[in-house]
């Protein structure tokens, strides 16, 4: 084995570990995240329940707009989750949660923490699933473009 | 009561003991089940997370696969449940519980432990439901062919 | 009715408009004292959850520091839930429901929501609580100093 | 940098990598882990529900022994969630809760998930907390000594 060899099975190795520990959810990160979501809602006139959930689909941060809906506590923090917890956005779910459709009854599984309509899209890290994030404040269009605003906005963090 | 009638009497209770007795659910079938499971929803590139119940409906056994849905426990475990608390596979639940169809509410009663969607047998011995299987983990065709196969295995242990 | 009470009478409307609008709990005032309870927090060596309730009791912000205990969540939602919603700190509230005090038995009421150690501060403006402070991820003695620590930072924001 | 310095980073790079990869909880390690504690409980004459959870204090693995309580599934799954959720063994829960004790209350928030009698220890790996075990069917004493027995195997595994 030469040096360069070494070199480079150093540098990958390093490159590794780092890359796994910056996938990790952080307050830090999800401070960040809802952020810049609170200023896009704020810009389009919403005032939004913004929840973040680490890759185990636990909460991290729940931050509540001034005067948003008292309800959207409950049903950002349960998109936080149901993202992780199913590995899609919500939006997607929707369609497979309707009546008739595969997963029809899935929303009154797990102890009401599934939530099917638009508003929470999973976070990536190199293609893999490190969080969630859950907004509810607006309406489901709303909703649905906050979080994918936001999932966006997590690949440039 | 001559030694003939005597001799097929014994020789009936006899059977019916043994009937009885290999026809329970015990945790060692269970994990050879949900063994069996796993191999094959591995081969077919599914996580799943398979659930084996008893002829009360109680939980005998929950495996979570690595990296398996974190929302597949709820309904892997309340699959097991139901086919044997209904004494039907989830798939020919779902059918029955479609808006419009004769148990269409089922499933907002039970404290939320009804699933109607596919991934859940009864496990049979000589026509008498011993037990349950749920799976959890792939797409609804996915569930129901893992759970079918298990509920095949199962007779054939 | 003369100039001067008329004077007056505005005086004290404007005055008390203004009272009230800064006393109420924001987002942005709760991040502020949330930070300031992580940062000192950091600086004693606990990995804590901080959570903030308005005067209606309902949360306003949780946020859980990095590698925070995953049960301290709900502790901290909660505290901040109590304190409010029986105007008193968890550490007064613990003294009084103790097995044959005045108020055993509240720990069991209120779905499980009333924590009684300490941990919890209500925050006050002028004499009147606008909300709530909840810390949970040190041990009793951490927890109650942070908490306490944020209600005093909270009176100089 | 010479040969011997590259070596030794690649070496410690690659250690760290694997220490990591290693460290995470499978399901093939939680069933070799309950299949020695129900081993041992047999021998003891205890039927017991075993329960393994991960990191994240979510379940991996939770098995029932032939004829053991019905109480024993919730019990001995809150175990192995408490032990992660609050780093720290039931037993040792236990004392902290009772009457006039710092975390008096606990066992009253988070949804009755908080068990604070002996049977759940933390699963360490290189002083790391990577799962918890819940263990219930026996006398307190019992499941205490069969939590620790099979704390004691992880280590081994």
């Amino acid at each position: 084995m030469n040096e360069q060899n070494i070199s480079s099975l150093v540098a990958a190795a390093i490159k590794d570990v780092i890359a796994n520990s910056s996938s990790e959810m952080t307050l830090q990160k999800a401070k960040k995240l809802a952020l810049l979501v609170e200023q896009e809602a704020e810009r389009i006139g919403v005032k939004a329940v913004v929840a973040v959930s680490n890759s185990a689909a636990r909460p991290v941060l729940v931050e509540c707009m001034d005067d948003s809906y008292i309800a959207s506590y409950d049903v950002a923090f349960n998109k936080a989750y149901t993202v992780v917890a199913l590995k899609m956005s919500t939006s997607k779910l929707k369609g497979l949660s309707q009546p008739n459709e595969p997963l029809y009854g899935i929303q009154f599984t797990n102890q009401g923490q599934i939530v099917i309509f638009g508003g929470g899209e999973p976070l990536y890290v190199g293609g893999k699933i490190v969080g969630g994030l859950g907004v509810s404040g607006g309406s489901e269009e709303q909703d649905t473009y906050l979080a994918e605003f936001g999932a966006k906005a997590w690949e440039e963090l």
